[in-house]
């Protein structure tokens, strides 16, 4: 069951964000990671900070409008950053610059150069635990299929898909202009799944991705999609191939296969809540999950867990955080594709023929 | 997700017993329930006191070697008793009257005088919580047929099993002798869900098992099986089927159908551990969990938790502790049927025709 | 494959009934079973006769309204009788006379006494093939569960079920009154199929069965239940338990498990009629087929083909004709507890105690 | 049921090509299609037809070593083309010159031309019926598929996949030269899919593939790969996308998703032989069927039927023949891009930009 007891130390934790992951990692921190105690969070939206204030009194947990002033706390160790896009570099930044330990979400940012500079500094600071948060590979059952990987012999063809519930609210299409489009924002987590399967050390060889507008027109502007299909090719003859949609009409269905020489896995290909079928006039149907929350909620409490370990253990960080920077490379050159409707080409050094994104 | 947020009020909790199910409740309670604080343990197993002493060590939980002492503890709010079946009833005694909140490991007692005794006692002392710990009833899978009840009409047959791996190292065995045999210590839950589901007021009327013994002869002087198939009748045209086994080669096999007069809910009709399947040159498989703990850690979690806010929050408990005895009653008149080879009758009121085992 | 290649030597073969099932069998035999050439069908009917005079209209087809007349057929060679259950015994006794080979649907006869004199008669005529039409001992799937019995040890429990849509029109119900009842009529297939599991030879040692009334209250001045449930104990430590149901919402759900002492088998714990399953805002669903045909119809040719091949190629038919009559004395047993509320106990040979119903 | 009695009119066929498939077809034709009669089959393969002489003897079925020879026999109505893909369309024109019907097994022609050349002249003789074998929209699930596809509002993600089990003897390499490459022989039935759920009247608009040779570089000289992944856009915002395999571990492994504006519907996402799982120390498993004809013989039965009606009765062919040549369009221009590393692109009458391979 691996040791969670909390003894004398314990890494005080602040939550970046207020969003509904951010109060998502409070919970977690709070239900589930005895070995941490959330001293802080913040958020720049005044009803989020006013919601924290009512929602978390007596608790001890501060609450910030500012993440500059957050992180001056001195009892601070560590931060969960939780924001937008488009703040996660600099956030990172500035708490390496403040001595403190960083979880990150993915994406680091949608820039590529700015997502290496993230990874210069976290690696001149040797002593932080800087981390991507690829929280799929906490899941069981990802993880599962990472131990059983050498019984299917080589691994040369991953498809993935992360395809969400639609939301009429259009709630997501806000952040859509910063977050980097369908295929860093969404993608990118599929694009580390076909990497921890089939090689990290693996370097792209072509991209090639199309995509529709269903639901939200909206997102033309924005030189968005809601639904796109993308293939990958790495060198060595490896082939990753990837379905993400906003649109789902049934629940968040994020399935993984990965087919080896001698076998193949699969990762939850038939979406289900629970345990219970119901057979009835219309025949014999489940559930399926709303969202990411309900299939990946154990994985963000081992994900914290495990951060919180690696920091009062001294131990490595679970996640490399340079996959963090592949997976914008690989992410930028299928939303490049699908804009200009042209392979994205990369030399045997994975470095793009076009010139663009790449290191 | 309902508050978990400990604010200045958390309950001071015991564990009585150190075996598998103990430890594991220690560590629930440690990592998954932020309004409790395990201050103590006890066992009178010395192996067991001395492992508690090393692994718990620094975490501010005190070990004793007897339960009497440990429920003196001034700073003690409440006690989860997991030890042998045959001290239930003593020991959950003992904390009401040290004016202790309980929760008892399932069965109250084998000897059903003394599970009613412990009933009124409870309902003597009613600012105390003491609740059976059916901890089924707090899975998500067994909580969302409930709520889906109603859609399949009146439901008038329940089948359940409860099928264990086998075990090689005999283990349960030593425990065989005090708990009750097959029906009473494993049925239970089975029995339970039955009413869960088709009535909590439902009386029998008559029940008969059949029984086998596979792999634990050994048994067979202890006037147990096995494996055991029983059917009980109840009043008003409803019917439970069972099936309990020790002796299962693939897993933890636990399942549940109830068949309504409008459809069927099914629960875990397939037992799989996760979300993965692996196809190779002998078709598809899954992997099956090897224990309750597997299936169930989530519900034991959910079970602490709401235990503590029932006495936190001064709310009645989530589940009755006179169903603990009505379980008891139809396990042991399974238990009897299979030594018999009779059927066991009950009249109207479900007191039993030959006047034993019921009150 | 099977060569099922017609040569110069055809079966001539005739129908008996022209029920649901009767015509059933004309479609089987026309369609699927080239060595065989359906010359003739009756009824008593007299708007199956119409309708029979109108669909087999220049097919070569002779219709008859009398079965007597039909077995007078000078170019017949053998009878499929799919009549009603009380004149199994004597039709295929007067084909017999005929010398002609027989197919009888399940049971020969609700008599014990009538169907072991049909068992008696075949055997002094071993030229002729007479088969009790067991059909889903040629379901490829019951098949392919025997062949892997192997890998599961000794097998020691099976749970079958045969449970039937609610037909709201009643149909079935004017066959109940000479039909034998639910566990004869029903459950004989789940009864054989414990026993071609387990061993054929295994002898009764005791049997108990409860039921319910749910939709078909007018069963119960025919001494019948709509819903029934029961346990059979074998003479050895074997054990077979079933649900039968006349009232399911979902359609047709017959499923079996095998329990052995190192696995399990399972056929058809969640019945489906095809590969298709549809996500949508319910969840995810799947069809289930309405009636035995949709399961069944595949075994049905097979079952045909084997027989007409065992005539042609005088082979023993693939279905000992004693199955049929200990199918009879154990599906008796479970109806005379329902009626009783006893346990019936039979003596080592499989002889009822009470002296009824068995030989 | 539909009718399938044979009445005064049968239809003489004859079937083409003696390989596994052609053997198959005769045994489809004699065991389930009443209302065609087989009067002659063919084969250059010395071999084959001393196989057929021998085991069709006593039949009636005259065998020929020449297709030229075979089609003069006076008495024969109509052809089952099933020989290598080279010669389908030679053969399809001289049957329709000698006023036979044709069902000729797809590919018509690995040449776009040719194949068109087939349309026009079968369209000239409009009292022939000439059939592409697009064998799949005859399978009981893709139909239900089909009629279910209102529930899902508008489809505009099609997945598919012809997934073969490794066969190391490498017999269809052998083939491999005349075949067309992987998506023109194995995706055919794919991209037909594809049409046939999201509109036969779709023009594509771009095809991108990429693939890798994993068992069988021996394909490499021969300019194809053993495993292909490639994705189609059409005009109008619908996409497909496509995995073909030679080299699956576990089996045939064929299944479709269709994904609309409001729903999914899946067909065989897991493929299964029969409705059999068995338990054991390994985990739960379930057999998968070794080749396309366990899991489309119902289908080929299905497709003969109605073939052989629409010949009977006069009705149009149940698959239209011009979609035979759709279907080679975009598998031609799947595997030219999998040459070329380039994306082929169409114009918005479906023409390709390049110039190759379009009408």
């Amino acid at each position: 069951m691996g040791s969670i007891l909390p003894t004398d130390q314990v890494l005080n934790i602040a939550v970046a964000g207020l969003g509904r992951m951010g109060k998502r990692h409070v919970h977690t921190l709070v239900g589930r990671v005895p070995r941490a105690k959330v001293v802080a969070v913040c958020s720049t939206w005044d009803n989020e900070v006013e919601w924290a204030q009512e929602a978390y009194q007596g608790t001890g947990i501060q609450v910030f409008n500012s993440y500059e002033d957050m992180i001056q706390l001195p009892s601070l160790n560590a931060v969960w950053i939780s924001t937008s896009t488009d703040v996660h570099a600099s956030q990172t930044l500035a708490a390496i610059n403040k001595g403190l330990h960083v979880l990150c979400e993915k994406p680091l940012s949608t820039d590529l150069t700015e997502a290496q500079h993230v990874v210069d500094v976290a690696n001149a600071h040797p002593h932080l635990k800087v981390m991507a948060g690829y929280s799929r590979r906490f899941d069981a059952s990802y993880r599962a299929a990472k131990e059983q990987l050498a019984g299917i012999g080589a691994p040369f063809v991953v498809r993935s898909q992360t395809c969400d519930l639609l939301d009429d609210t259009g709630f997501f299409v806000r952040y859509a202009a910063r977050n980097g489009g369908i295929f860093v924002d969404c993608c990118i987590h599929d694009i580390d799944l076909s990497l921890f399967y089939m090689g990290e050390h693996l370097l792209p060889k072509s991209a090639f991705a199309v995509g529709s507008l269903q639901h939200h027109p909206e997102l033309g502007p924005l030189q968005d999609v809601d639904n796109g299909v993308g293939i990958v090719e790495f060198w060595g003859g490896k082939i990753a191939y990837f379905y993400c949609s906003r649109t789902q009409a049934h629940g968040h269905d994020v399935c993984t296969e990965i087919t080896g020489t001698h076998g193949k896995i699969m990762v939850n290909l038939i979406p289900r809540t629970n345990h219970v079928q119901v057979a009835g006039a219309n025949g014999i149907s489940h559930a399926v999950p709303e969202e990411y929350w309900q299939r990946f909620e154990d994985a963000f409490a081992t994900e914290a867990n495990e951060f919180v370990a690696s920091v009062l253990d001294d131990e490595p960080v679970p996640v490399k955080l340079e996959l963090g920077v592949k997976g914008i490379i690989i992410g930028r050159a299928l939303q490049d594709s699908l804009l200009s409707g042209e392979v994205v080409k990369f030399n045997e050094k994975g470095q793009r023929l076009d010139g663009k994104n790449s290191l």
